[in-house]
């Protein structure tokens, strides 16, 4: 098959650690980061936690010539942090908000105040369509007992179901972010196997940077080591990861990422550190650009997989239908002492006597205190009401997945009597999607 | 081009209006829901309003012979209502929740809590690929005065580009549900001219049933006329809508709508009448599925429509600033009654006095009271903050598309210099996408 000459296209990925007022250095860092992307000039820089709408103008205002097209995705309370600059021009925009995103009472992790969502941006870079994606998914505050991992398994299977569904015109697919997820951890293996996507730090064919690719650095300044124990250099959570399809073919020319340090200045670009990968695409003249979905050999680790994510999400499901019964029988003793309330303030009432039995200050605390038990219940049902629903919503979906998956890998071994090996998991006979 | 021998497809719609305790004859109108579709056996039924997962499971149970595929689809506090029965098997599911749907605090209109969404199933038929969606959209209280119009033009935006993006790979597209917008609306006009969605009650070759195809009509039990007019006979909210991609061509044979009665049943099926269309499925050998995302001319009314929606959108964007800023000066209030209590309360302390300056009784209720406004305004602030940025967000989107339209009419325009006419709004010079 003939085939065009090569393009380069050059990707930027970097959490920003943009919190305004708390985040060491901000301004500065700002100033750093918008000059390093004048300079270096990327096709297309993909930036998370760019909290602060201001701080988005500036880099804008900064990034005006060299790259002039460029969107900020707005999500949840704060935003959702992530925006996209590009020397090519943005077609068409869209945004997934992840269903299920921490909890608003913790707000010192702050994650559910943000909105967290993947952004799609679609480009045209000489007549290939690329479907450019950033996300920030959910962090991971303590890796032992870490209480939001079904909700970053959800957010996950939303995202690679997102990628699926909305890449299928596309000849190139980017994704870059800060995923909030090791190499082996269950979300990335899934996101990988099931999208497609290819990881740049282990197809680049050269690699420059901290060593296994870590973009979490105990050398750091921004960082507590401490955080990151027990992996003493750091961990790698940062990615950025492309798939081509029919009409064009990619490999990664190289990766680099920074170090911790920025020659000339007293501390790095962010808590993160940088991405930068340079891909080369060749489009196939003549190649056809349907996907095809259900087609090719499904990899039998993928019902594995799957089944462990649903354990994850059935973990979740547990604990927010136990926080809901939890505070539905909360509600029900506030409830409660409002009705003894009430009962005490009609007996003088119903007595014709003007004489409180109760001592005043204490009954109207005690009024308040129980109206305060109400709202804050019935906020909390309301909450994890909408959690139940999502966690049982992924299930459902996860459930069909590898009923699907086992159909069709037991259709391959028909054919195919050899290798049955590790499918395992529900039988499927029942019809794929019974509640 | 050959064509093979076509398929029939037939699908049907209806909002069920399933409220537990408050429908009336709720059970026994999903009895007689239930007997006419294992009648009919439908290739497809679209289900909205099926609020109780427990009236879907008897459903579920009612058709597990006529219809073995089935998603219910989960979201919000409640349940998005929406259901799916199939002949045909469901191979992938996925679900899209409108980023804004109405306010909790209008707990009697009830939609905050229903999650409104759009589902999407994919289905294989005769080696077709079928990409169904179903959706329910904010309702329409008052005409007149719509407050919920900026949220529902903002799903329509949010619908039309979910469809958009995740049916490249499909070889026809089917739309069904309670649209909640007349037929020129603008969110249906939208809708229609973006995706390029044909209506099937304007394409039937035949129609049977209610007059001007209306779907909540005047002369149902269980409609309040009033709430109809000016319409005095009903109106058309409720589509069946479809689409062909190259490798197949559709085109609708017939379509029926109930009306209003059952024979032999004292009441109706729904306050809304079902849909009932056939559809005929052509493949074409030989055709290419690629869709033609940008090289199609431009339909020049779409600037007006998106300019149109855009106005909606600012107008509910200045509405939630204002009412932000009102929450805003009311926390601040609270937060001063705070203060002053706590003066208050520090005085005698501060005196060395045991005595209160103040009635007890009264100084905690002003407690109480202030305490309630400051926790009621921070969560009303964090409401109407999500709405902003959903706004803004909508509204960046919509700037960029017209300004893409703009420019694609423009080259049209250039290579065919007659018939300019109808493009109006912003100049094009500036970016794309500034915010």
């Amino acid at each position: 098959m003939p085939t065009a000459p090569a393009i380069k296209l050059r990707v930027f990925s970097l959490n920003c650690w943009g919190i305004r007022y708390f985040s060491q250095h901000c301004s500065e860092r700002y100033e750093m980061i918008g000059q390093l992307l004048k300079e270096e000039e990327h096709d297309l820089v993909l930036l998370q936690e760019v909290w602060s709408e201001n701080d988005y103008l500036f880099l804008k205002k900064t990034l005006a010539h060299s790259h002039p097209y460029t969107h900020y995705f707005k999500s949840g309370v704060i935003g959702s942090g992530l925006a996209v600059f590009s020397k090519h021009k943005i077609l068409d925009t869209f945004l997934y908000r992840y269903s299920i995103n921490g909890y608003p009472y913790m707000a010192h992790h702050g994650d559910w105040f943000g909105g967290k969502a993947v952004g799609m941006v679609i480009l045209d870079i000489c007549d290939l369509t690329i479907h450019a994606y950033v996300t920030h998914l959910h962090a991971e505050y303590c890796r032992e007992k870490d209480a939001y991992l079904p909700h970053r398994v959800v957010q996950a299977w939303e995202l690679l179901h997102f990628v699926r569904h909305t890449s299928s015109g596309a000849d190139l697919v980017i994704l870059g972010g800060d995923l909030n997820m090791h190499p082996r951890d269950l979300g990335t293996r899934l996101l990988l196997a099931y999208t497609g996507l290819r990881d740049s730090y282990a197809e680049a064919e050269k690699f420059e940077g901290c060593e296994e690719g870590i973009t979490l650095i105990a050398e750091n300044p921004f960082i507590n080591k401490k955080e990151l124990e027990p992996f003493e250099n750091g961990i790698r959570i940062d990615y950025i990861l492309f798939k081509d399809l029919s009409r064009v073919s990619v490999k990664c020319e190289s990766l680099s990422t920074t170090t911790g340090s920025v020659p000339g200045k007293p501390f790095p670009y962010s808590d993160h550190e940088a991405l930068s990968a340079v891909l080369l695409l060749r489009s196939e003249e003549g190649g056809v650009a349907r996907p095809q979905r259900c087609s090719a050999e499904p990899d039998p680790g993928l019902v594995d997989m799957v089944n462990e994510a649903r354990t994850e999400v059935k973990v979740g499901l547990h604990s927010a239908e136990r926080m809901r019964g939890t505070v539905a029988r909360m509600g029900m003793m506030g409830l409660a002492l409002l009705l003894v309330e009430l009962v005490i303030a009609l007996v003088p009432w119903l007595a014709h006597s003007t004489e409180h039995a109760f001592p005043r200050a204490s009954f109207y605390l005690l009024g308040a205190l129980s109206f305060a038990t109400l709202l804050l219940t019935a906020l909390l049902y309301i909450l994890y009401s909408t959690q139940v629903k999502t966690l049982q919503g992924a299930e459902d979906q996860m459930r069909l997945a590898v009923t699907g998956l086992q159909e069709r890998l037991q259709k391959h071994s028909q054919t195919q009597p050899v290798e049955q090996g590790r499918v395992q998991g529900e039988p499927t006979s029942t019809p794929a999607n019974s509640p």
